[in-house]
């Protein structure tokens, strides 16, 4: 159990840094003889990829990468699977004026503190580049689920600061795809989007909540009592950099009564309730029926706005990053909850073959 | 990595259903040469069990220990520490009638849709009494964290259905514990109880928010980049019964602008901020600030009003459930958030020796 | 991965000393609605319990065990099945002589050099006592394996010092059992038990060596690169107290060239070789053909014998052990390997159905 | 814990085949704000390459490495250090014929019945080439370990075929290296090296042993149950592909009495032996004396000799191999064996840091 590892059946292996020469993910335990969806992996790479709009980093990465082991003729090996994903754009010399600097928000000192060192080029391991190896194994996860068991992913912008998207309850990829900010919904769209434009134009930047539905999972998955489908969910979404809360059951119903939350059967003859009211699992494991959250976001700390930070001697100094960052992340982080969404999955599905 | 353990320095594994002969846990990796402190165990112990006032069930457990291994002469060798707890009142004959029901809100389909059997007395494996194991090694590991670190956590009721306590600060465990509510704001307190003793008397139950304050972490627990405090954090606590939804970083804050959450340093000379807007933690590791969460609990699915559920074949059918049940399960699960909390601090803090 | 657990899929948490209330295992991952086969649990205790014969030592135990988890109405539920076996024969007050004393060839030193402190109560946890609960969990591993696939696992005693049996290719457990040594062939047994009966006369013990033989493992099972069949049974074995080798491949190989270990294939229309020259495994995979494999043990360390021995200062002083020891642990030591390589062969055959 | 991962604080998780564009590892949990020994790393790859000498194969790989995360500034951040290593001398095309063939000896059926298919080129995954990743992460560990603590990890062949080496107690690397069979013993070498020779020329291959010998392990590393030093190091070694047999304590002992192995005290003061008969580990746990073992190599399946095989409708037809092989593999396995140990004696000295 590595601490840059990840899952128990099917695993991924995190490695590389910001500004080094790559980064990428070795991916264990892919079942064999899949055939390598390299569209679909293509797809939610560009998804996450940086400089996509100009809700996005300046930051340039084509985000190409390479699948270097466990494939064969375009089918898995049961071998472990490795994506490399070069650092072309990365410019080291933004990042020398921090090197005596611990940024607020950002992971500096917490870093420092711990190892007793730390790679200040753009955050170094803790930057949020690293996840591109976790999309390229996701995705590739996700590909696999869709085919074989007919799970579906779909995540979304649900709001930026105060401005909220109206409840939604199926949007599909293309209507997600169709707005920068990533909010099927187009009215909120444009106004997110103004209201990051707004705000990256004075240098600030703005969080928000992503929602997340998965459909077609199968009933069975999640593994009692430490394995619990919504305890690793939640392991899995809370790696992603900037998510603060997970909520996986409608913050409302906080407010009902047991009776309330009772759950009516619907129609008989299969395991279904009229208003899945526990959201597709019951004591960890998944029922069947549609499972949704919500994840929260914080505000991107990197931003061009003067503060104040700490020097390394801990004397408070001014600051003003240049340097290119995301004015709001949620809009790149809908691939990687997507595919860390389905990294689980396959792990718990894997799984319950085991049971 | 057993689904039944939990932790990779320190590790608890978990046995033991609701009405079988007893539960318990075995501890791994727990320092040698510790003293143990049964008087805080059989305290936290204490806290959890049925039956100490009229918002809990009528299960009467004394919740009796006892230790088995690793221990000699009152220190732990190094050797796994073994807890046993008989469950002596379990009336399995309560539950004979739910044999061929899968009430809702339970886990009672997704144990039958995952292993093609069921314990259904008392909700078998999925019963929350099956977390009497994982106080009483948590509350070991508490006592060391204080007394080697001075770590304290305190967890208390925050919310019960609408009702809410006023934001404290630093309420101690004896402020918690004055209110069998566990709120240790007296009048919201007083509320809260009326509120809870009405639903029961109508046969129904509640859930709300438990907000837990950890101090004097030291900086630099928490393990990048999937071993991070917050990830392990949402996982020890998503595995508690009945928790929906976690909160680490203060959800007003996903209304503010990076500006407004930048943290300003406060006094020169050693890391601290003004206002610790992140919340103790950065990138996943320990700054040594006060860390906070919140954590949604959903009303107990077991209500003694009248229900409709489906039974084996699929068929609806009413549901009146005898049984002895929690109106509110937040006053008992207070000692299980503060003693998982311990469980995975001292994870973390051992594995921190070696980076 | 606790170090007293072991085993991925199918795994073992082992607790409990020599001299304290019980030992115990938590056998976690086993397939739910199997059969509990009690009768062939107590089968394997009754091998492995001391005072069978002449030939182990005087403690008497039982070894009841109790099933106190994970089953319901007679079979698994897919919980963790938790046994516990007393120690009702502990005499401790034999162990306080050796409290200041490192006795030569037992953990003593190591012990206290590891966690500076020891249970010196019997060797505490590095006692061949706590292998009791491996064998409950392996011997229903070994049911499960017997009943589903077909698998049968032998191991007898094959040489004890410089008494070595004839080749046996297929003996069973009866014959095993035959004679009180463990030697399926009359005559070696005999010598054996007249060798052993005279060192123990004198105060002396010997060690030896136990052949295994597991027949009809499907092919397939074992997991590259690192969770090899070799590599992994290794590891278990290794940890059986007193093994000193493992040969799973006969040494006699090693002489042999590259032309003259070429496996020729057997009949026409399936896997198979004419001589199984590789021992059923190819790759650290298994071919569906018989493993067996060799193990060394050394003489039991505890001896009546007068010895000199280090004193927790480190002076020389003079030591004769009271207490009950094996002149030979092969005999006790058979059940244990058949146990633990039943546990394994689960584990890897689990996880194959994850491929 | 990925198959493909090995270790609990320092894990190295391998990728890679024999003929894809590259084979490499990632190695997590190295301590961090050390100083990467490139110069070790390049030595021990050296010494593991192809191409060394007449005793191994023609394929001449110069085994460049790249280390492309986890290092800034020369030293270990505590992020995972990954290595690549390219397959610059892959000549596929060799293996076109071996397509539907299962040759003797080799993984090539085993693969294919547990994954339903097969790289086939070169051995995929079963190569004895991916252990280029495991030697690169390894001597980074060796370095570590000589600088920290003193640590001499030295192997050495011991014997090919009925070839033996007189027993050596200390020979250096120096030594070992001054014959192209790595045998440190003049006269034996030269033996070795014309009885190699000869079996190539005749198109066949040999094994034989390597003994190993670490000394300056400190006291105190292996971590009871399942954990042990010898337990582990067993699976270590027989992840080593060819590896049939480990021997961690002189087969001679075998033959020896309890008395006869009583380990007399040394010098009064401090723990040691006259004569370490115990071979430098008592309970599975370090002594700090010397830990010497034994590996059986198998003599290579890969021969230029004619042999009969299975297709892949199981018939036998005859099979010539081409391709590139060693008629011996000990010199070869020897930078293997040191660095496999040196990642095993890494992660125990890491844990020891968390009794």
């Amino acid at each position: 159990m590595a601490r840059n590892s990840i899952g128990k059946q099917f695993s991924i292996t995190s490695f590389g840094e910001s500004h080094g020469p790559m980064v990428g993910s070795v991916a264990d335990g892919f079942p064999s003889n899949a055939t390598i969806d390299l569209d679909h992996i293509r797809y939610q790479m560009n998804r996450r990829r940086p400089g996509q709009s100009s809700l996005s980093t300046d930051r340039d990465e084509t985000d190409d990468f390479s699948l270097v082991s466990g494939v064969f003729e375009g089918k898995s090996t049961g071998a472990p699977i490795t994506f490399l994903i070069p650092n072309t754009d990365a410019r080291s010399k933004d990042y020398s004026q921090l090197k005596d600097i611990f940024r607020p928000g950002h992971a500096d000192y917490t870093y420092q503190a711990k190892y007793k060192n730390r790679d200040y080029r753009g955050g170094g391991r803790s930057s949020a580049r690293v996840t591109a190896g976790w999309v390229a194994a996701g995705a590739m996860a996700e590909s696999y689920l869709k085919e074989q068991l007919g799970i579906e992913i779909i995540a979304y912008t649900q709001s930026v600061g105060a401005i909220s998207c109206p409840p939604l309850t199926a949007p599909t990829k293309e209507q997600v795809d169709a707005h920068a900010v990533r909010c099927p919904h187009a009215e909120t769209a444009e106004e997110m989007q103004q209201y990051i434009e707004q705000l990256k134009a004075h240098g600030d930047s703005i969080g928000g909540t992503i929602n997340c539905i998965i459909k077609n999972v199968p009933a069975g998955l999640g593994e009692p009592v430490f394995g619990k489908f919504n305890a690793l969910l939640a392991q899995y979404m809370m790696s992603i950099n900037a998510v603060k809360s997970i909520d996986i059951g409608h913050a409302k119903n906080l407010l009902k009564t047991g009776s309330e939350l009772s759950d009516e059967p619907g129609n008989a003859g299969y395991w279904n309730t009229k208003e899945n009211k526990n959201n597709g699992l019951l004591g960890g494991i998944s029922t069947g029926e549609t499972i949704a959250f919500t994840l929260g976001f914080k505000a991107p700390s990197s931003i061009a706005k003067a503060q104040t930070a700490f020097d390394s001697d801990f004397n408070p100094i001014s600051l003003e990053i240049n340097g290119r960052h995301d004015p709001c992340v949620l809009p790149r982080a809908i691939p990687i909850v997507e595919t860390m969404c389905a990294s689980l999955i396959l792990d718990l599905y894997l799984e319950s073959k085991t049971n």
